[in-house]
């Protein structure tokens, strides 16, 4: 097994600390921060600047970046994919620029796993166009059932919108047979894929799964904070309502102060000064994680997993501790230890083992209506970990019934 | 005068280059990048995760940014202080926020001086709830003439917006005055500044101006770019519909998908993992600030802005260029070479003697209404600037006539 360590260094400043919560955010990679850095010091000017070189440099490199997410994401064009803030601006972004379709006879379909990013914004467009959101089925691994989703899908279905990879029970979809089986249905419903979870993970081509829509967020594949990406079909990204209005996207006002015109995708979507040293580091991360190969990554943390499930098995910790979904096939483990409340745990882990782990809802507040509690503590893995790291959580956990003592 | 160049590393790398863009962007200072920095090699973790000591380390430092802010702007309490990605962000989550109060017999009160960012949206709300856009008018310096300001409030305006310093002929509204005409008038007309070229030149206290919104980016005074700030007083704020609904700001969402509960300000308008980066980054910007005195920084760059127009009347270049602002006390220089397009000129400034200066609309799409053309040449000065920039600057000026020859 490779050790990546050596592209993160988080690891030059601590020798003992494990992190794992890759899905709430990946540690950054050397050239990610260097990049930032470099632009940060050398220019630092305002890519909408392009009256003079350095603001040039600025928005060349937005444009470098567009195009090797298009190719990364295998999309038809650059302009199909707009900047964001991150993960929660674009799906509001799609939510709200799809308002003036939605009317009280449309249904949206979401399922009860989605991360409060996915869930709320149709919540909040369908209380406000009286559409209705409905739950999909799932199977027993929580992916969603196709013949349940037959059922649902109906000439009044909207949009249904999920995540590729479930953040809490890390469930990974079929996105191709889904899109599939909708479209056949009524090929006018628009799909939106929440690719938080896969897009640093797995190899995705929007293309081949056909869906219209997809959001994701650059610090969750090796890049900075404040980026993020919608991906959409150019018609349909086109016909989106902006959701923010300013600078960059404006060609005219009219003196009547109604009428104005915009320009068009991508930056019609991209209002304002966008946070370019963000984007510059984006573009590193991009080409590191072509470097290491995305299907390597994928492979790596799937290792991982499977090295996780077969220690846990092997010290038999059944009695102490309920896991929900070692038998899906993404780099992410929730549990709970009976009786004992997961923050106690995730303290518990933190302060005696320098071991980071996430507890509670995860942002997945009706998560309750798929596994039998709220919350939970969640371990995700990714190619900084290594199996030394996966033997040294499994003793902790076979201490778990102690933590009481460790900690007071 | 004091140089405050050994602040930015820009100089570090060039021995020439002249940056007139403030206005776009300040160049960045040593200790922000150096704050971004440290936070992405030590920590990088998400700040939503304070599970563990690296996550709840984040958390803190957004909360001490928060009441740095408090401080810096005399607001109330840290809580009416939300972090967005910018301006353009600010303004249209107020913009959006607000629309449900708006009908067809409102008045909104803008000037023909906005950026995009404060007309557009305005615009858009209007447009969508029949709502009136008014324009304000300006006096000869191209401030709120306070006269007919006071005929044009009335019981249906319900907000005036309006910014601070215009981002083009620089003038600077009495922010105060206006404010206690408007609630004098009509208490319950709203106020709203944008404060993005005002922000990091001279002293803002919210609660002396009586102002009910404010506005701004954290780019535009010494700090990193995709952070920003709204601020409310705290019902106002409080009221306001979220435009990012998503994680971080849902306490419960009930099983029928319609009802949810929501947290408290300021975690309610922030839905989304923080730009945590970009706020350990504006933390340091703001301590620049202070540490430097803003005082000091509003007297530095209108020395500079002084020296230009002494220099220029020395220079006698009325005959090649007309001027538009000279009068007006902010650090802005807004001209146009007699026949010929700005583009040309600022391209000539950049290759010939690398001074970077904007042409164009400066996103004020609207100026033709106030000076006689659509698009001019500004220059903004900033701490980073001295007198001999000024010099070399004015000396380019008296060229412009030969700009032809040079170029090709």
């Amino acid at each position: 097994m490779n050790d990546f360590k050596k592209y993160f260094p988080f690891y030059e400043n601590t020798v003992d600390l494990v992190y794992f919560d890759t899905s709430a955010t990946s540690l950054k990679v050397n050239q990610v921060i260097s990049a930032e850095l470099d632009y940060m010091i050398k220019n630092g000017t305002n890519p909408h600047a392009i009256d003079y070189k350095k603001g040039y440099e600025g928005l060349q490199i937005i444009e470098e970046t567009r195009e090797l997410l298009k190719q990364y994401i295998s999309a038809s064009r650059k302009e199909e994919i707009v900047f964001t803030s991150g993960t929660t601006h674009s799906i509001n972004l799609l939510a709200k620029g799809l308002e003036k379709i939605f009317n009280e006879s449309d249904e949206i379909l979401v399922t009860e796993l989605e991360h409060s990013a996915n869930l709320l914004p149709w919540i909040a467009i369908a209380n406000k166009t009286k559409a209705k959101v409905h739950k999909l089925t799932l199977n027993d691994d929580f992916t969603i059932d196709i013949d349940s989703l037959k059922k649902l899908v109906n000439e009044n279905t909207k949009l249904v919108t999920f995540a590729s990879v479930s953040n809490t029970v890390g469930s990974k979809n079929n996105i191709k047979l889904i899109t599939k089986v909708i479209k056949k249905i009524n090929p006018n419903t628009l799909v939106h894929v929440d690719a938080a979870q896969s897009i640093g993970h797995m190899r995705i081509d929007v293309k081949d799964l056909n869906i219209d829509f997809m959001s994701w967020s650059a610090h969750k594949m090796y890049g900075p904070f404040g980026v993020g990406c919608l991906y959409g079909k150019y018609e349909l990204l086109d016909s989106l309502e902006p959701l923010f209005y300013g600078g960059g996207m404006s060609l005219k006002i009219e003196q009547n102060l109604v009428d104005y015109t915009l320009t068009s995708l991508p930056e019609k979507l991209e209002a304002g000064t966008p946070n370019i040293s963000g984007i510059v580091g984006y573009k590193a991360a991009i080409e590191f994680v072509n470097k290491i190969g995305i299907d390597t990554i994928e492979k790596h943390e799937l290792e991982l997993k499977k090295y996780f499930i077969d220690k846990i098995q092997e010290k038999n910790l059944n009695h102490l501790i309920e896991f929900y979904n070692l038998h899906n096939n993404a780099p992410i483990v929730l549990f709970n230890v009976k009786g004992v409340n997961p923050q106690d745990i995730t303290n518990y882990l933190d302060e005696k083992f320098n071991i980071m782990v996430r507890g509670g809802a995860n942002c997945a507040r009706r998560i309750e209506g798929v596994i039998n509690t709220k919350i939970a503590i969640r371990a995700s893995f990714g190619i900084n970990n290594n199996k030394a790291e996966i033997d040294k959580f499994v003793e902790a956990l076979t201490t778990v019934d102690n933590f009481l003592d460790a900690l007071f």
